[in-house]
């Protein structure tokens, strides 16, 4: 047993996937440490926070599916224990919502598309309902008039993911964990065995870290997003995201709605203030963060074509993140090859949704669903 | 005379008109005291800069047009006194530049109308140029392929009016003018004669201000934009204006340009350090300035038109501020008919061309282009 105190377990990443499985391990009794020079501030701050299997299933896809609902199950759970923790009056406090998400068709093409994916979804036994123009505007009013029919997934949620951020943060902070606000710039490798990680800035003060911003541990968890390739070898690359967060007197929607305009996917997220999230791009082009006018003037325009009452709104906020996005679109979760080292990572789009999950998987538990996620399917890890 | 250091003119404002004239002032010996709030955060704040007397003009206005003119031949000295008094190494670190406006059309009915245009500006011997979509391609070769004719106003030319209102607060500074960080929330009046004003909030600490806020002077010049109204009975109304600042390491355009994009008119404006102005919505929304969904919605979608490759610059900022309009566009300059009060407002969108013009009608100069502006064409101005 390792001496109380000693940094067993040391995390590199403060995102949600990397603070779940902190305070996961915290509530559990094992020693732990974060090291993040800025957590809560990459993916997760710029994610909308939909927590939507159903909608988001493609053809392609069952193994996300898979995980997908299994994590969707646990999040009732997870916000209500975490709320606990933080001392919150309970999960509403994480704007944890499960209203369902509507999927709407403009053209004969997309409507055709989507009686394929209600019948798709059907045969997987998915609870859907396939709805008319007429009784997608009877749930969502505010919907454009060109709306001729929609899919409603009435079974899935969504969070607010900066309030489950914070919460993590504060949960954390409660159970004494350190959170040291430097960044992994290498893992410490002792004759094949991670043994540790270097910070940067060198001279960090934490506790626990010695000279040359030297930290050791039993275990390195890598959940690093898209930064993790850097460090191990993961093969994640950078999607990046442009998000768009607008502010009304009154919500304009009382659940997801979700929509293809000129071929772009674009998602409208109701939070309870009246806050309407709308996302994302997703680019390709590498560690690049900027807001750029072709971003926002994609989301204006296909959010305008859904729901046109969006132009009267104030824009709040504008960000871009970086989603840490894998060959297969399924996150790498588990023991990398090289002992000492564990990774959970990669989980593109999914980070919100997979996080409780993700602690699951870590601890042993959900083996089956552990093998889809298993880094052995790729090479080069160490 | 006033005893020295009496506080013989207060100017009510602070935007770029208010700190012009305390500029004009204080360098020609005369104790002036200026107070705003927030100097230089509102309408000079969002504008663009533009001094674009010629590329402005439309048939019907052709005092405005006598009016931009006299005042353009009043920038560059202007610019280069100003440099000189702020320490500055000249007025390039205004960005004040002289390279002419180019207005572009896309359509058939738009080549027309730019055709007649031409007609016009040189009936009126403005110095305008007719050019082919090669030849503005020529010119700007980041325009877009469907542009098919140009007018070029070789004199037109613009500033940064950020570093104009930041230089002359230097030079305030320097001449040693007070500047009194709070709002006039009214005139203080002796027997129909204008003795002061009354600041909010009432215990700010400034020279000369009194018990209850009350700041004397011999006469208030009103330079309040579109706040005007209130305090006077001025005729002027809110037009909010939406604007954005977009980035790149190297400028896309060598001069201003503008056009019609699906019936409203956007400009954009290159900064030396690459900075691209896009400009402006006019909305008739009162004192609102929130930036709204659909106001960038606009921006983005009509400079797009223009020079499609600004969708990969980086959006820097966005702003929206109040132009201060009157019922015939032209500003409100002069004595008023109540003794003590001078007003300086109502310029609309030329605020930042019409600045140094203003200091000199102000001054008495100017006799004729001071009778275009006179308070005297409204009444209920008191």
């Amino acid at each position: 047993m390792p001496a109380k105190g000693a940094h067993v377990d040391v995390i590199a990443g403060g995102g949600i996937v990397g603070l779940s499985i902190a305070w996961r391990l915290a509530r559990s009794g094992r020693p732990v440490t974060v090291a993040d020079p800025a957590p809560a501030s990459g993916a997760s701050h710029a994610a909308a926070g939909m927590l939507a299997p159903v909608s988001e299933v493609t053809y392609t896809e069952a193994p996300l599916l898979r995980l997908g609902l299994a994590a969707l199950r646990r999040w009732p759970s997870f916000a209500a224990e975490l709320a606990v923790d933080a001392g919150l009056a309970g999960a509403d406090a994480l704007d944890f919502r499960t209203d369902g998400t509507l999927d709407v068709a403009f053209g004969a093409d997309d409507l055709a598309a989507l009686d394929e994916l209600a019948a798709f979804m059907e045969k997987l036994e998915l609870p859907v309902e396939r709805l008319t123009g007429r009784e997608c505007r009877r749930l969502e009013p505010m919907l454009a008039p060109a709306v001729r029919g929609g899919l409603l997934a009435p079974g899935d949620a969504w969070v607010d993911p900066r309030r489950v951020t914070a919460a993590l943060l504060t949960a954390l902070d409660r159970l004494g964990v350190p959170l040291v606000r430097a960044r992994v710039s290498e893992l410490l490798r002792d004759d094949g065995t991670v043994t540790g990680v270097r910070l940067t800035p060198p001279d960090v003060q934490a506790p626990g870290v010695a000279d040359g911003g030297v930290l050791r541990a039993e275990r390195v968890i890598l959940a690093a997003g898209a930064w993790s390739a850097a460090l191990a070898g993961v093969p994640v690359r950078p999607v990046k995201g442009q998000i768009m967060r607008l502010r009304s007197s009154q919500p304009l929607l009382g659940r997801c709605v979700r929509g293809t305009v000129h071929g772009s996917s674009v998602y409208l997220v109701p939070r309870g203030d009246g806050e309407l999230v709308v996302g994302a791009t997703q680019e390709e082009l590498g560690f690049d963060t900027r807001v750029t006018a072709g971003g926002l003037y994609e989301l204006l325009r296909d959010a305008r074509e859904l729901v046109p009452g969006v132009t009267e709104l104030e824009v709040s906020d504008v960000v871009a993140g970086l989603r840490p996005g894998t060959p297969d679109n399924l996150p790498v979760i588990g023991p990398s090859g090289t002992p000492g080292l564990t990774l959970a990572t990669g989980h593109h789009r999914g980070g919100v949704l997979l996080a409780p999950l993700t602690t699951v998987i870590l601890l042993g538990e959900e083996g089956e669903l552990a093998a889809l996620c298993s880094p052995e399917r790729f090479r080069d890890i160490s």
